[in-house]
């Protein structure tokens, strides 16, 4: 049953608490877990705070981001309610998952579409909400808990994160209005931003002045690749993190409808990430290569020489983006 | 006298307007120009929509755009009032500002702080506001005109533009409603986001790729800088418009306080624009340099040898950092 009032009264009801996000954290679930994490505090509940992997550096600004147990170490508590944030499936939640297995009150919310919330005893899933942290601010009105500037800012940063800053096709008229709610009730959104989206990093950008040195555009620009060889990362001094998000820059140009990016990881393998706009299925093209994702965004792990992997990638991208304009 | 209903009333009374943004036009200037013209037709005005300069590419989709009037253009027209959208002072208004001598009711709406709105016999001048549109919003309330989904996507385009997708400081709680109520009014924001975030010109990369070869960082990493020649220019066919937000890639750079370019629009000739995060008031800065803006975003247009003046405009951004500091 989809009811988030049986989602409080259970959380009322409970003495100690483990809120856990899923694999591969983001802002959504660390940013939601953290808003209620405080909420139940102000109720004297006890709260663990869980996540299957380690924070992002990013996140580390969200109160309570030092308090998380990471992995296994959030196996360890006298818990009597396991509640999971923002997982569709009991899979997202990496180890924690074996918490299912014990006699505890699960609880799950959720905003995804299509998953499966029946591991949980109380459950409320809203695929039209933007973000899981719109449902947990649903939540405290609910559940009557005042929204302090921590609160706000942890609830301001699930939002923001999940929505790509109010630009995507998941952001509603009610997304902007608990924004300015949460503004109001003392989230510091110009710090915020500037914490979530201003910290990029030097070599970024310089690993990005290399690699637009050898940006391709090929099927009259709906195409665009370059490239980060191992040779670039070391003479720049670059780690693996400081490519992620280069491939955003090239498929943001006009007219591109699928970005490719090779990586080297190391001599002669490469990581290669793909994205589209609105026609291709990237998800299958990733499949080509052994690797996947989803439509909009994928990836696949292949060794080779960079020329030859290129010409063979880019011609299938080509054929990809040919057939989606004739279908 | 700051009075809205002053303006309403003068625009109520008016045969035919001409409505003018600034020089160098960005989206809050044309979408609240275009905004307001489409509302002014819905009650019987003749409208003409009129820029000092061509409109940037990235605005063509903007109900309207293809009826802009450029430069001179706009100055023939039996006109019965001339308002000024986005423009702080005269000047702004490039060529058309010879509009000012003729016998017209002049009319300004304005959100820029420490303007002069004198230039207008009426005018409403609102700094808290994140963008002209915001008022313009305001305005039609005031008017009591319909908004139609074409005007929504024009104030909706206003303020995304120049609230940084909402994430600049001058963002309110206010802002998010009115987005919200845009929304619901028919603006398509994702599509709208699109348009206006992933149709960046291959040139604007190209020129990005040149700039950031000569990215400068010092004040320990406080203050980053860099330039846009017009050999540059020259050299990858590109246009001024190309090189609109080359800044806020430096300013993005972690640590980075104030992020300063350069751009050589002729010979000897240099624009300065000027982005802080959070402790420097760069609208001060400019004005040191006989410029002005915002708070956190500024900028100047300076004669001179481009070296010389990196020196003398570093040196008074670091004295800036120091003192911020230092406070």
């Amino acid at each position: 049953m989809n009811d988030l009032s049986a989602v409080a009264r259970a959380l009322e009801e409970c003495r100690h608490v483990i809120l856990c996000g899923h694999v591969m954290p983001d802002g959504d679930c660390l940013g939601s877990a953290a808003a209620l994490g405080l909420a139940l505090e102000a109720r004297q509940k006890r709260v663990t705070l869980a996540s299957p992997d380690p924070l992002p550096d990013i996140y580390d600004f969200l109160p309570g981001a030092e308090r998380f147990r990471i992995g296994e170490a959030g196996l360890d508590g006298d818990y009597d309610l396991f509640m999971a944030l923002d997982c569709s499936v009991p899979a997202r939640l990496g180890a924690l998952r074996l918490l299912l297995d014990r006699p505890l009150t699960v609880v799950s919310v959720d905003h995804h579409a299509g998953g499966d919330a029946n591991f949980a005893r109380y459950f409320y899933v809203d695929p039209r909400a933007a973000a899981t942290g719109e449902i947990i601010f649903d939540l405290l009105q609910l559940m009557q808990i005042p929204v302090t500037p921590d609160i706000a800012a942890c609830l301001y940063t699930a939002i923001v994160t999940d929505t790509g800053s109010f630009r995507y096709q998941n952001t509603t008229p009610a997304t902007h209005r608990r924004a300015a709610a949460l503004i109001e009730q003392g989230a510091d959104a110009p710090l915020l931003n500037t914490l979530l989206f201003s910290r990029k990093s030097l070599l970024h950008l310089r690993l990005l002045q290399a690699a637009l040195a050898n940006l391709n555009l090929s099927a009259g620009g709906r195409v665009a690749w370059m490239h980060v060889t191992a040779e670039m990362m070391t003479s720049l001094g670059a780690r693996e993190e400081h490519s992620d998000g280069l491939i955003d820059y090239i498929r943001s140009i006009r007219g591109v409808e699928v970005a490719v990016i090779f990586r080297e990881t190391s001599p002669g393998q490469f990581k290669i990430g793909f994205r589209s706009k609105e026609r291709v299925d990237v998800n299958k093209l990733a499949a080509l290569f052994g690797g996947g994702g989803h439509v909009r965004a994928s990836g696949a792990v292949v060794a080779g020489e960079l020329d030859r992997l290129t010409t063979q990638v880019i011609a299938a991208v080509e054929k990809a983006v040919q057939e989606a304009w004739t279908e």
